[in-house]
């Protein structure tokens, strides 16, 4: 059975480490077939690795197998849990990396990983990705039945996920992630600007920055303006066309980014 | 049908944006076989694009899709084109990203990548690569005709390529890019070449930095000298034994380099 | 046949040089299995690739076929070699990049890569990569018997691997990588530390740092503590929780580690 597994880590690109899992996972189904989303999240940040699931998993395929490795409380006493999240199967230490996607889509099924018959022989205490989630994900990934992983768990751990705050004629979000374009995207979607106009007289500000209008692409204002637009991922960005936004107003994760008109 | 599906993009080494290709590529047909050319190209630097595509598609099978992402008019009037060249299949915004392999090889076809029934049924304004050429190559993949993507056109869009210029006994040309050693890579090829001796009466100047004579390996000098080889790449390229030239010289791309003999 | 052909090299992450060699093999077997163990080698550090091949490869399934490139001798008379080491198979530059690997578990053939009839049709002097090692595994991947690559030789070339040293209560090693989340990962194995205590009653120490008692996992210790465990990989590491051991102490390669008790 050639089934789709991808990888998403905090190892660092191109990682020995992320070699080893995928070496587990082939010597357990050689036709596993793996993706890497990626491997640069920042060192155990939880919340940027639930963010770049949230944002990249619903792009694959039903039944695809994610596993996401982001772990800085490695050996504790945390659960790893399999999680059924719409069509799709998830392995992740139970800390809130799941708890993006859980907040669009509550989780249809979710398995504490406690069946040590499924892992590697010798479990060491300091990388459970290779030795509990990749093979777990490999054998899922042959037809094992997920609810032979262990027993049935109520709640996925949850983080805050703040939302942005939409009144009559303002909302007020903040830098969630960078692109490595420098792209600063928010938390205001789709949604939260589906009342605001587009034009000059909406007015975006992001720390002492201010731009106007919402545009639909990079290429709407000459080179090295500051540009609002609503990006691919369906969120509010902050671009400087043509250069790196978070390199040039020098902003943080988390600054406000605030819309009035 | 399982065929080989390259990409090439600006979109940094292990970004998601490259994950939500490949999600979209599977999501259509699950046996593709993907495979990264390079997510480093310089972002928005179409040259270098044009170049990493003419230098390393031609190691790939024939019938091989390559899709080639950097897409600084993203959501203008630029076109998206698919493009047969040689016994390969290219798919590309038009804007010089193709123009290198198109100087050498004229492309059999060229089509204006046009029939929206072929993309996702949403297309952002700002990730074509996702929502336009990912869908496009899989379905290429699947079997479907390039013919039926669009209307044909005449040329793909031309970036000016300056040939390194040959004398009777001298050959000026300059540095095309830099390799992850920091050797220089020049646009003097080999055949550009056929007429230079290869001994010492030969000097080789880059920006104020002087060599004697032409070698086939680095090996052939001893560390920390700089030394002039006919690379892997068939180009003439400047490297510092054991060492990065470009780091060591501080020379840009650009950098005049000039045979003499 | 679909079998597996790992890549390990010092071309840099995401290099193109890695995708010719793909192309290349792609060309003779289009349906090997292609993962890439790591491309972030240091530049022409032969002892890091000869480290991380003996951490990494062990995990794939066997007859698994290695392909490694660390190769600062390219083109000169250095060999390459293939060899049978336990149930895979490996290919590379015999300059000592398989003597780590060797050293645990002596070759049952070594074979030195000579009928060039199994190479590309040209061989370029610097890129012996692209040009012999990969057509060589791609075409093992396909069935070809290792003994048609060329005559038996009976030794690798070795590097020197000094052990850590172990008396009575005293254990001295040496920091032997640094892994992408800045853990110090030294050569005092398992095996080593077998009769030394775990308590508060052994010091480690690292340049000038100490450390007290060795622990199972990064949180067995508050935020912020330099901490000493046996890790994933089976020797002995030294972290600071939640932080970058190696960028907080500044310690290189080599330092001296030493536990008493």
């Amino acid at each position: 059975m050639s089934r789709i597994i991808t990888l998403t880590t905090d190892f660092g690109v191109d990682s020995p480490y992320v070699a080893a899992m995928k070496g587990v996972i082939l010597s357990i189904n050689a036709d596993a077939r793996i993706v890497d989303i990626t491997h640069a999240i920042p060192p155990q940040d939880v919340r940027q690795g639930a963010l770049v699931l949230a944002d990249t998993t619903k792009w694959f395929p039903p039944e695809t197998i994610h596993v996401a490795v982001v772990d800085p409380g490695v050996g504790t006493a945390r659960k790893i849990v399999y999680a059924r999240i719409g069509p799709q199967h998830f392995i992740a230490p139970d800390n809130g990396l799941l708890s993006r996607l859980a907040l669009a889509t509550p989780p249809s099924t979710i398995i504490t990983v406690a069946e040590g018959e499924f892992w590697l022989p010798e479990v060491s205490a300091t990388f459970h990705g290779r030795d509990i989630m990749a093979p777990v994900a490999a054998r899922l990934s042959l037809g094992l039945e997920a609810s032979r992983l262990g027993p049935r768990q109520d709640e996925l751990m949850r983080l805050d996920w703040a939302e942005a705050r939409v009144t009559a004629n303002r909302i007020e979000g903040s830098v969630q992630s960078i692109d490595s374009f420098g792209n600063l995207i928010t938390d205001i979607s789709a949604d939260a600007l589906a009342d605001a106009p587009r034009g000059e007289e909406v007015a975006v500000m992001c720390d002492d920055h201010e731009t106007r209008g919402i545009f639909n692409t990079y290429a709407d204002q000459p080179e090295m303006t500051l540009i609002a637009l609503l990006g691919s991922s369906g969120k509010l960005e902050l671009a400087i066309v043509g250069e790196s936004a978070a390199a040039m107003l020098g902003v943080p994760l988390g600054t406000p980014v605030t819309i009035t008109w």
